[in-house]
């Protein structure tokens, strides 16, 4: 079980990583790179082209502002394709949102919340679930441990009213 | 290989269809609901919570303005879940794709274009054939008819030029 | 006379809390619960349903981002429903506004301010008010209280100009 | 059991007699008038502070652009006030949306969707039935007989794949 | 030449107090008020309908979120009535600017830009010009000094290059 | 009394007659031009300099998109300047209205709704009627009749329920 | 003097050809290609490489929704890249704008407005002339003969009032 | 080779040294200046009138709010012009974008991101080497040294995971 993930920038790393701590806390290994669709267009190209030669079975794209990275991506790629949009100094995320989630007919990327980088990780397990019975088991247990949080919390509220 | 594919109201399945027919084309089974997240809240959630044991492996959920039904399908179920906003009579759809793509952390929505029913049915094929080698090379051959269709009408720009 | 105030995260408190010393200042119970739409929706649901029987009269929602809960509550209950949409760390709360004040035809969510929680409890009053005339009189005096706080503000700005 | 809905311009009507047939669907009283918080300010503002005297319980204001009618009538009454946005010429109603819901502290609306005019008689209905029980019942088997045309949808959708 | 400024709430002091200045650096005697349309809305209009009486030429309001002050002033005056949106803690300023500049058709605002307090105050004098022409005489003074400082920062920066 | 309104295009002329004949209702002479900030930017700005001594008392400017005439014609002028935001084909007037309102500071440009003509016309006669008593007493019954034709709606709404 | 301009689908071309026609009107060489960033990606990086090998001295770049095109042929080549942001059917063209216009920094594209096909024209026209001479004298006359036809427009409004 | 950058405000200069260092490190001769559309009309028409004459070859505007600076330079010159669109105090720069992209037809400005000086630096040097082969050569040096390093920080990544 391989995921990669893609950054458009090594500044975009701190939102990434809470993506990568996701995949790994599942036991899926990590292939993390940063490539730009503008600045290393070719590198990135061929990293997604051999992608599924080399044993990855979905790919995470991160980027921020004209995000065009996890759609040029999905262009070259028949892997499942997801896209973070990266919020950046100006526009709220808006700008990234909307250049990755409103892709052409025929390439879809499966977007995410702005800077929704665990997200990222869990729908890539999820992805991974449909073939991996195991991690199907794992997400049951992370959704019930993520009930149970809320429920203590809860419990605290109640406690004060 | 079966993909279910909520809607909220049945004013959503002209442009549901789409995403039907593309499913079918690639020879995977549909199973196509209109389920309301507010109308008819408990059907709706209790086919997402028997949809994995019915052999549903993709669940595909489309809704306009306050667009909740992908997000409440993804609480209750562990499966891969697919967002499509459909653009109701204003906003232009701003407010069922911020409605289906910013969900909290842990409970992720794979969420394609506004209106983009073609890339939800793709989407779901990619993520099939992370599991089904079939899928993916038939995916294979769309992407280059795809192309094939560009380039001749690209041939047909050029010529009148 | 009580009211049930549910918050999808208990990172919503601060804002939450505002509501409930307004519903306290007027004397009308407060039940507070931390439950999400998405990561408890079980429980959620269930205290929605049961809110009429357990003497509850009105319920308030707050959430953030793609903000469920209000509207999730709205469907399965008949009590009046009132929804405060949380600004979370992007998009200024638009998108916690557009995914509660939108609600498809059927299921109204009387929707307030983006982190509006004094007028959530201040229009639960006024609608246990239609019931309970003592609570029509105590919105009276909060009124005039309120304009006479403005009056001296207002002489404060006048005496220096 | 009464309710008055103001509605600034008779533009507005088409929209606003959508609520006013659910309320008579459900027996209850509506007194609709056309009043505008610029044009005739005066006759609105004393319209509304003779609400309560005459018999009304709740006050629905439906306007568009700058749309100050519901906040206005809030302003000088302790009734409930819903508001609905109109949608005008230009701004898809984000204007009359923003100026609706956006009320400072002190003085809510309860706001439904732009040209949620259903929704706001479906609300008015729900705020009355705090008090009147008969009104309660109804809404009860307004929502089953709403789930049952959905239902009927589901099953012609279930027929055709 | 009198000129009154109502603001809505005392927190928009600190930017109204720039409009207060450059009315009395033009030796415009000013009125100011905090009087909101939603708090003390039967003080707000006296005042209006009595401000040509009491010797006031122009009125100024500023106000936040949904910011009804100057739209309902210009409903009860026949004064020429500038609008200031005040850029509150959400959606910066967009929600005050739509509330105040859509006004419909005959009752218009003369609305300037987000937190705009100095251009008010100027359009003010521009406004009392039409009348005063000494007033005239000292903005074309005005216009001069200001482009005078601009051409000095101009000559800085030349000087750097 | 004399009034000036130049549009940036022939197209907003559909527009701008609205305002036009506003003025000429109320007995100002008008002088209408179609002047361009960008394709005939010295005859705008030689136009809104002799402005004053033509004995020109208020500028209007009409433009859509990118809307500089306004604000060009505030920049060489010391009359007030109303701006009128015209809606062109795409972003629904936001870019207009945007380009006009926000004004920086030194320059004010009176800006009323997205294709407000009317209203800049009805603004146009509030300046003029600080100097000329007779468009006062003008301008009050036109509120009045305004406010008659408001309440003939009224009367004929009440009729229906 | 050769401009090559790419669309991402043939259904640009209706707002594409007003920027070809612009283009030989000033007699400048065309070369017109329909090549999609994620449909055909090879080809349309290939032909960026070749450009400049190939006698192109500015290549324009039209896309609509998530528009990468125009960027992506500026990750690859040096020459001046313009991007015309096409309205596909929702969101007015606001995602191809920011999809074009908010790259990162190292990748410019000069964007020209949503649909603003003859802009962008008349802007590699003006790149080209920093070289060929006699296109700076052929836009001098052009922006001349523009001028003239508003000064016409203006006449004919003129006569009118 | 030469290049003019004008800034509407010495507020704009942190951003704008930006590109007035990018313009440097390609040793082309900067101009800078600081003039307003608005505060300084003529001498920014005068500049951009005689920029051709006195061997400018490119023009650079920055502004920021109702950004009119880049827009005017573009009716008076034939000369190419970049536009930067400022961030000010709110609106996210989304006021400065649109009202320096949305041009209307015959007047292009070649925009590029909110903030991004770095970006028209480049741009200029873009266009220049249309004319000037050895800035093209550093182009190509420059797109290698970014390349390189992102491919730098690319290895420190993966030698993270």
């Amino acid at each position: 079980m391989k995921v990669a993930i893609l950054m458009g920038s090594d500044s975009d790393f701190p939102v990434v990583e809470r993506c990568i701590n996701v995949l790994k806390s599942f036991g899926v290994e990590v292939v993390a790179r940063v490539l730009s669709a503008h600045r290393t267009p070719h590198v990135a190209v061929e990293f997604a082209m051999q992608a599924e030669a080399n044993g990855i079975e979905v790919i995470i794209g991160a980027a921020g502002k004209a995000a065009h990275l996890p759609g040029v991506i999905a262009g070259v790629s028949c892997l499942p394709v997801i896209g973070i949009p990266i919020k950046s100094s100006t526009m709220d995320g808006l700008d990234s949102l909307l250049s990755i989630v409103q892709m052409p007919s025929g390439i879809p990327v499966a977007t995410v919340a702005v800077d929704g980088a665990e997200n990222a990780g869990l729908l890539a397990v999820q992805i991974l679930s449909v073939k991996y019975p195991e991690l199907r088991a794992r997400m049951k247990s992370y959704k019930e441990e993520m009930a149970i949080k809320v429920l203590e919390k809860d419990r605290a509220i109640q406690s004060r009213y």
